[in-house]
Order: C-alpha cells, then sequence, then structure tokens
C-alpha cells in the first residue's frame, strides 16, 4: 500500500517522514506533561512533580515507564545546562505510529525536554499583575496535565489581547477554577480561599505550599469555589504558578484591587514561601 | 540565554532541535483537522469539509490560510497518490516557536497532509460492529475539529479493550453527544434520531448526508439527544464516518440490538447515500 504525506508545500514519500510526524502528540496530544524550576541551583519539589507526572502517565494507560529513569534524565539535563534558575519543561507522548485513534500496548513512548533560563521575576512580584476572566472550556479531566492545552491558549491569549497577563477560568455555574496555567486565590481579612481539588482543577504544587505558608502565618484556608464578583470584593487577590510562584493580582477584569497594590497578606505569604526554597 | 533540549536519552543544544519539535500542536495540539474521502477516484463532499476547516482555524484564530491554497495542496497530493478510494488527513498548526501559551499574530502556520489507502468496509457494513459507552470527556468546544483528541482517544481505547469498534460518549446529564470519531443515529419505527448540532457535536457532514438521505426515503428526523437507556431499546442503531459513510450497530454495551443484524432502515440509509457518491 502506497502512501504519501505533504509538509508544507513538498510532497514526500509517507516512508521518508521522520517518527517525529508519527508522535501521538502531534495528532491527538496524546501525551503529558511537567514544569519543575531550580531556586539557586537547586530544583525546587522535584519527588512531587514526578510523582504528578507518574499518576498522568497512569491516568491516560502509559504504564511502561520508570519514573527514577525520569528522574535521572532531569537531573542530567539541569546539571548539565548551568543554570541557576532554570525552567525545566518535559513531556511523554504516547509514541509514534501512522494516526488511529486507538493504539498497540507494545508502542515506544518518547520523552522530550527543554531547560530554560527563568527571567528574574522581582519587578512583576513588586507591581502585580492584570488578570480577565474566560470561559473554562477544558476537558473534564483537568486533574491530568494532557498536553491537551488548546482550551488553555485560546483563554490566554484572549487576556494578552486585553493587556491581561492571565486568563481567570470560569466554569458554566459561573465559578472561578483557576488560571489558563496558574492556580488563582482570594484573600478576605485573613482568610485565604481558593478552588477546591476536584476533576476540573489541576493539582497545582504550588497551590499546596501556598496553602502551607498560610498555615504557617495562621491564615485560615478554605477551599471553596468563588465567583467573580466575588473575587471583585476581595481584599488581595494572586495567582500561583511554578515558574514564579506566587505573582499578586492588582486588576481583574479591568476593575482595581483595593488600593491596586500587592495586599499585605500576599507579601506575607511571598516571604514564607521562600522558607519552603531553601 | 543557554537552552539544553533532550530527545529520548539525547542531550542537544536547543538551537539544533529541528522546527517540527517547536510546532505548537506538541505542546498544546494548537491546531486544527480535517479527514475527507475519495469514492472510486473522486473526492468526497470537498466544499463542505474546506468550509469546515475554514470555521475550526478561524474559530482558534488562524486568520491567515488562504483556503484555495488548501484545496490546491489537497487536490495535488491526492492526484499524485493515485489511489481511487483515499483517506486524506490534514491539518494546520499555529506554527513553531518556543513554548509559551500566548502567541505571536506572525507566527507561520504549518501545514501537514497524508494520503492513505482505504480498505473496503463491506464485510464491517454487512457484520455490524459493537460500540460501549463512555463519559463524555472531551472540552465545551467540539463544534471545532481540533488536536485536542485525549478524551477521543481514551474513550476509543477503552471500547477496543472490551472487543468493540467505536466509544458512544455519554454527558453529565446522561445524555449521548456523538461516538469518539463518528455521529451516532438510532431508528425508531420510520424516524430516525440523532443529537442536535450544539456546542458539544462536531457538526459532521457525513451527518448532514445521513440526514439527506433520510429525508429522501420519507424518514421523520429528530434532532433530540437520547440517553443509553433508550438506545438499547431502538429498533436500529448506526454510527456515521466520513470513512466508511454509515455502519451499522449490532451491540450496544453487550446487549444485542433486535435480532443482532443491520436494520431494514439502515440498509435502507446505505443505498440511498450511494446516490449522493456518483
Amino acid at each position: 500500500m502506497q502512501q504519501i504525506a505533504m509538509i508544507n508545500d513538498r510532497i514526500l514519500p509517507y516512508e521518508a517522514l521522520e517518527p517525529v510526524y508519527l508522535d501521538r502528540a502531534f495528532y491527538f496530544g496524546d501525551g503529558v506533561y511537567e514544569v519543575i524550576r531550580s531556586y539557586n541551583g537547586k530544583i525546587f519539589a522535584l519527588d512531587e512533580h514526578l510523582n504528578r507526572f507518574s499518576n498522568s502517565l497512569i491516568a491516560i494507560g502509559i504504564n511502561s515507564i520508570d519514573i527514577e529513569d525520569i528522574r535521572t534524565r532531569v537531573k542530567q539535563a539541569y546539571d548539565e545546562a548551568l543554570m541557576p534558575n532554570a525552567r525545566i519543561y518535559f513531556h511523554i507522548t504516547r509514541g509514534s505510529a501512522p494516526r488511529n485513534h486507538s493504539y498497540s500496548d507494545d508502542l515506544k513512548p518518547n520523552f522530550f525536554l527543554t531547560v530554560t533560563e527563568l527571567q528574574d521575576s522581582k519587578q512583576v512580584k513588586k507591581s502585580g499583575i492584570a488578570v480577565s476572566t474566560f470561559p473554562d472550556w477544558r476537558w473534564k479531566r483537568c486533574d491530568i496535565k494532557s498536553l491537551n492545552l488548546l482550551a488553555n491558549v485560546l483563554a490566554k491569549q484572549d487576556a494578552v489581547s486585553k493587556g491581561c497577563d492571565e486568563a481567570i477560568l470560569v466554569d458554566e455555574n459561573g465559578f472561578i477554577t483557576e488560571g489558563s496555567s496558574s492556580a488563582f486565590f482570594a484573600v478576605f481579612d485573613n482568610r485565604l480561599q481558593t478552588a477546591p481539588l476536584v476533576s476540573n482543577i489541576l493539582p497545582s504544587i504550588t497551590r499546596k505550599y501556598v496553602i502551607k505558608a498560610a498555615e504557617n502565618i495562621n491564615m485560615t484556608v478554605t477551599e471553596e469555589s468563588l465567583t467573580p464578583e466575588k473575587a471583585k470584593s476581595a481584599d488581595e487577590l494572586f495567582i500561583a504558578v511554578t515558574t514564579k510562584d506566587i505573582v499578586p493580582v492588582v486588576r481583574f477584569d479591568g476593575n482595581v484591587v483595593k488600593d491596586g497594590k500587592p495586599g499585605r497578606y500576599t507579601e506575607k505569604l511571598m516571604e514564607e514561601f521562600k522558607h519552603f526554597i531553601n
């Protein structure tokens, strides 16, 4: 059986396609990923990230990975990169095969990783960011950190087009789930509020450390969904993201949050977070 | 700024990565696709597929494509392939760039296409197939034919593991939306029923032709969602898919549909469908 392929305007025999063109990530987003960062030469929360990665792999039925091999590769690449503050991205896809929704269990998964130097985030942590809301169009298994991220991309781009830095996703019931690539938090008096971990929320590792930091400084923590209306009335807002940990939010859908400056508790939490890093 | 990449166990400079490794399909599934077939040397419903493709591109904000260029490429590749009965798959992704959810408007989209010979489907159309239900985990914009297909993959694989040929997706309210890669139909007396076209349904082109065929043979057509329970009690069931048009369903979640053979109306519709092809 003869097959033909075309890349941009070039026709070639199917057999001449490099395997990467048959990667199931390419056709289905059939893979899972992680983003880890290092602080001053030390990878942060590697065990937690590897554990979540393992959960994601199992959730989509990629069962042949030895997670210790992944640990070795991450460390090896990080050591070679010589970047004290780096973002480490990696994904595993189900493997390369002619396009077909179903797959053979003997496919060999593909591993891909990049290490990129992180820019200093002092300025954005000092000034805070603007966010805007967008419908949460994502699939129903956001607890899996998969390569199906088009809904996140469309939300983020909408935010950027409005001069904002992050999109806050709102579900069909009118509740905030999380950011397009971050967790979302509100502070009311000395109480920290964020959405509970259900299947439409990624179990954010930074979120876990933020909650621990809040408990350390004797804040009350409420895991309860909130509406955009409620968020607008908060004393303080912030997002949490692996690459920058806590980032204050000073504008929400065009409304200035309180006095438009990072809040007192947000700053306390940023200070407290530093204890986890060292 | 030095960057490093790793493909499987090989470390390389980031700059040495081929552009395909920076394709946004790879990180986000950031692209849209079509599957077209030919019957006996003639591409079927090309205008409709190009029109839907254009709608998908616009829906995700890829605005720089001249759809007539795509028509030319599809025809050129098909002519070169010399396959009377072929499946033509193509996708366009937003372009190649370092991983970042947001994107620059000047990215150059990537086009990819394959032409594959289709196997004869007479046997499966005569014997019918078995299907099983699976939760509809897909995102909320299934009207866009995007590369975010992990939910479809997981559903299809579950069906295959149960010895079935297709997964029928059931939403949170207990209603059938469609198959993992097909439209789904039930026949009650001389009435054809299928889910209405809303944002959680792909506007299937084969579906459109099936409805036209049903009207031609004086069936009543009801666009109304149905439950798995209701489907089990149908006189006839079938799926519709570009590559095989109508395929009878003879088992549904382990239950034999009526006498376990393709139904009378299903066969009539298959006959009627042939008029569209020639």
